[in-house]
C-alpha cells in the first residue's frame, strides 16, 4: 500500500473538514481518533471516495506515512495536545514534523517548538480560522514556529488555504509560537467584529425599534459596502432564518453567550504587555455580562429599563450606526496591531504586518473587503507606527467622527449598552491627545506612594518627588507600588 | 538586651513607616536592609528616639526576636520575596511566623503559606494600604493565610492599623492567597477611582474650559458631599499645589502614567473568571494609553482635536458630572465585589464582604464615606447578590442616572475621553437588562463553528445546533473553538 502523504490526529469538525480538504486537493490522508468508532464512521461515510485511510493505532499512523512524516494534530488545546505528544513522539524520527491546528496558547507552542527541536524534529503551530465552511474549502492558516519545515509544508498548507486575488491566505508568520499568537490575535479581533455588530443590532431593535426584517435588509445592504465582510453577511442569513413556527429563530435563541478562551488570552496578553487592547476587552467582557443571564433579570425588576424613545429620520441614523460601526472596527484592528507590535518586540518576532492582512483576507471568520485597505497601508509604509496614522485610516475616521459620535449619544440616550462602540470611540478620542489627563494620576501617585513624576520641562528619564502637604517624609519609593 | 517583639526586613518608605508605627504602639523592633546603610541611616536618623534596633545581618535579626518570632517582610514583591525566604527560613523554628506586607501575587501567597506550613511555620500574605501617610500613622491591612497565627499576631496588627468609629480596618481576610488577593481587588479599584477623577478633572479642564483653580474648588466642596474621600481630597491638595514660578505644578508634570502591577493583575484575574470588571479593565488601558506619548502627540497632528464648543450652564454640568463620577464609582465597586464573589467559590474562601468595607472604610488608599454604605448593604443583606441589588444603591444610581447620561454626552460630543465614565454607563445599561443581544453572538458562533446554542423557550443545558445554510455538515463542534 502507498504511504500516505499526511496524518490527521482529532476527527471533530474542524479536522474531518480539513481531511477532506487535503484529500480534494490531490493529498493523500490516514487519520487518526481516539475513539475508533468516530474515524470508522468518518472514513466509511464523509470520506467515502476521498484518499483518506483509517488507522486504529498511532503507530498504524505513523508507519503508514511517507518520510519525513507530516501529522497534523486537530485536538483540543492544551493538555490533550501534550498528551498526544507523548504517545507519538518516541514513534517517529528526526527530520518529522508536527502541525498543531488547534487553537493552542503561544506559550505552549513556543516550548514544544523547543522540545521538538531538541529531537531533531520540527514543531508548526498552526493557527487556522474559518470554521466548518473554512476547514472544508479554504481556510486562513497562519504557521510559525519552526522555520525549517516550513519550506515542506509549504504546498500542502497554501494549496488547502483559501484564495484571494489567487494569493493564498496562507503565509509564514514567525518562529516559536507566533502563528498561534497571530491567530489568538485574529480570534480577540472576531470578538470584537461579533459585539460591534450585535451592539449596532441591538441599537436599531430597541433603541430605533425596528423589526427583525428591516434590520436583516439593512445588514444585507451594509455587506455591499465598506462593511462587507463575513460576519456582516452571515448576520443578515442569521436574521432571514425562520424557526419551524415561522418565527425568526434568533428570537429563541438564549442570550448567554459562550466563550473557549483566545479572547480572553488576548486581553490577558495585552493586560500584560501594557497594550490598550480596549474594544476586545469590552467584547469579552459583555461575553461574560451575557453569562449572569440570571442576575440580570433580577436586575431589569430591580433597576428598570430605560423608557425608548421614538427617533425621527430613523433612516438617518441607520446609516450613521454604519459608520460608527467601520469607525469602531478600523479602532479595533489598530488596537490588535498595536498588540502584535508590541508582541514582536517583546518576544523577539519579526512580523510582516501586510502578510497577516494578506492571510485574514480570505478563508477566516474576519475575512473582509477593509483587510484590503490594511494590507496596502503597509504595502505603502511597512515601517507603519499605527493604522490610524495611515492616510487612508485617518480620512476614513475623520469622515465617520461625527456619525459616530451621534450613534453614541443615541446609545446613551436611550440606555441601549454600546460597550464597544463607546470604548472604541474613547480610545480615539484618548489617542489623538498630545495631552492626556495622567499627569493628575502621576501626582495623585506621587502624593500618596512617593511614586515620583517626571515633568514636560524636562528630558524624560528624570524623576522629581514633591512633599505635597509638607509634612512627608522625604523618601522616595521605587519599590512600593500601585 | 530586651527581644524585640517583632522583626521588618526591607526598609524602602513602607518599611520605614510601618516600623515607626509600631514602636508608636509600644512595640519594639528590630529592623534588617539588605544594604546595611541604609538600615544604619534609618536607626540614626528618623528612628532616633523609637523602639527601633538595628540588625546587620538576618542572623542577628533572628536570635534578637522573642519567640515564636514574628518577621514581616516589606521587601518587593515578586523573586525577592522567595529569595529572603529562602535564607530566611533555615533560620527559623517551626511557630515561627513570617507576615508578607508586600504587594504580592494571591498565588504566590498561595504556594508561601503551604511551603511554611510544611515546616511548621505559618505565613501570612498581608495586604497593606496607605501610601506612606497610611503606614506612618495608620493603614489599611489584609492579612489572610495560616489562620493558625492570627490571634498571635491580631493585636500587632490592629493596634498599628487606621481606626474608623474606633474599630480598626484590619480583619482576617481568609486562608491562602485571599489577604493578597482583596489587596489586589482594592488596587483595581484605587486605579478606577483615580481614572474617573482623572476624567471629571479632563471634562472640566477642555470641556467646559474651566480654569485650575476653579476646578480645585469643585473637588474641595465635592469632598463634602457623596464623593468624600481620600483621593478626592487630595485631588483638591494637589490642583492648588504651585510650582516654584507660582504656576500650578500640575500642569508641569507629564502625562504619562505608570503601574506597578496590581491593577493590571484584577484585570487578568477577571477575564481568567470571567468577571465583567469594565471600569478598571478602562482604567488600567488608559495608563497603558498614556504612555504611548510620542505616538499621541503624533497622532494629533494627523487626527486634529476637535474644538471645544463653549458650554451654558457650566454650573449645572459640574453637578452633573458630580452625579456621574458617583454612579460610575458604584459600578466600580459593584464590579469589584463581583470579581471577589467569583473568586471566593474558585478559590474556596469564605470572604466577609462587609469586613472587607470595613477594612477599606479607613487608612487606605481607597478610603471614603461611600464605603460605609457598603458595609451597611452587606449588614442588611449578607447574602447579597450584587451591590447594585441593593436598595440604597439602586436608589442612588436612578437619581444619578440622567446627570450621569448627560455627563457622558457632553464627553462624547466635544471628544473628551472618558472611558471609564462611559464603560461604566454601558455596563450599568447592560446589566440590567433581562435579554442582551448576545443570542445573536450565540448564533454566529453556531453558525461558523457549529457551537449550538440553548433557547428560550427550552430547559437550560440543552444544546441545538442549526444547519443555517442547508449545507453544513452537521457535524457539532465541542472541541472547536473561538
Amino acid at each position: 500500500m502507498e504511504k500516505a502523504d499526511i496524518g490527521l490526529i482529532g476527527l471533530a469538525v474542524m479536522g474531518q473538514n480539513l481531511a477532506l480538504n487535503m484529500s480534494d486537493h490531490g493529498f493523500t490522508v490516514m487519520v487518526y481518533n481516539r475513539t475508533t468508532e468516530r474515524m470508522q464512521e468518518f472514513v466509511q461515510g464523509a470520506a467515502a471516495g476521498a484518499s483518506i485511510t483509517g488507522a486504529e493505532t498511532l503507530k498504524t499512523l505513523v508507519s503508514g506515512l511517507r518520510t519525513p512524516r507530516k501529522i497534523m494534530l486537530m485536538v483540543r488545546a492544551g493538555k490533550v495536545v501534550d498528551t498526544v505528544l507523548d504517545a507519538l513522539l518516541p514513534l517517529l524520527a528526526p527530520g518529522d514534523m508536527v502541525i498543531d491546528g488547534g487553537n493552542s496558547k503561544f506559550t505552549d507552542t513556543d516550548r514544544r517548538v523547543a522540545l521538538l527541536a531538541g529531537k531533531g524534529m520540527h514543531f508548526i503551530g498552526c493557527g487556522v480560522s474559518g470554521g466548518e465552511e473554512g476547514a472544508r474549502h479554504g481556510p486562513a492558516i497562519m504557521p510559525g514556529g519552526d522555520e525549517q519545515a516550513w519550506p515542506q509544508i509549504r504546498s500542502l498548507l497554501q494549496s488547502i488555504a483559501a484564495k484571494v486575488d489567487g494569493v493564498p491566505c496562507c503565509q509564514w508568520i514567525g518562529s516559536g509560537g507566533a502563528g498561534h499568537y497571530v491567530k489568538m490575535v485574529h480570534n480577540g479581533i472576531e470578538y470584537g467584529d461579533m459585539q460591534l455588530i450585535a451592539e449596532a443590532y441591538h441599537l436599531m431593535r430597541e433603541g430605533l425599534g425596528m423589526d427583525i426584517d428591516a434590520i436583516q435588509q439593512v445588514f444585507a445592504r451594509w455587506n455591499q459596502g465598506v462593511l462587507n465582510s463575513y460576519l456582516v453577511e452571515i448576520t443578515a442569513d442569521i436574521l432571514a432564518y425562520k424557526d419551524k413556527d415561522g418565527q425568526p429563530l434568533l428570537d429563541k435563541i438564549l442570550d448567554s453567550a459562550g466563550q473557549k478562551g483566545t479572547g480572553k488570552w488576548a486581553g490577558i496578553n495585552a493586560l500584560e504587555l501594557g497594550v490598550p487592547l480596549t474594544l476586545i476587552g469590552e467584547a469579552v467582557f459583555a461575553r461574560c455580562l451575557s453569562a449572569f443571564k440570571e442576575q440580570r433579570q433580577q436586575a431589569q425588576e430591580v433597576l428598570g429599563l430605560p423608557r425608548a424613545r421614538v427617533q425621527e429620520n430613523a433612516e438617518d441614523i441607520v446609516d450613521a450606526i454604519e459608520q460608527a460601526l467601520y469607525a469602531s472596527k478600523i479602532i479595533s484592528y489598530a488596537q490588535g496591531y498595536m498588540l502584535m507590535s508590541e508582541a514582536a518586540q517583546a518576544y523577539g518576532w519579526n512580523l510582516h504586518y501586510g502578510d497577516i492582512a494578506l492571510v485574514w483576507r480570505g478563508g477566516c471568520i474576519i475575512r473582509s473587503r477593509f483587510l484590503d485597505n490594511i494590507k496596502q497601508a503597509y504595502v505603502q509604509d511597512p515601517g507603519l507606527d499605527n493604522l490610524l496614522l495611515d492616510e487612508f485610516f485617518a480620512r476614513a475616521l475623520r469622515n465617520a467622527e461625527s456619525a459616530w459620535r451621534k450613534t453614541c449619544v443615541l446609545g446613551v440616550q436611550q440606555g441601549i449598552p454600546l460597550p464597544a462602540m463607546t470604548a472604541a470611540l474613547s480610545f480615539f478620542d484618548g489617542y489623538r491627545r498630545g495631552r492626556l489627563p495622567a499627569n493628575l494620576i502621576q501626582a495623585q501617585r506621587d502624593y500618596f506612594g512617593a511614586h515620583t513624576y517626571e515633568r514636560v520641562d524636562r528630558p524624560r528619564g528624570e524623576y522629581f518627588h514633591t512633599d505635597w502637604t509638607g509634612q512627608g517624609g522625604g523618601v522616595a519609593s521605587g519599590r512600593y507600588d500601585v
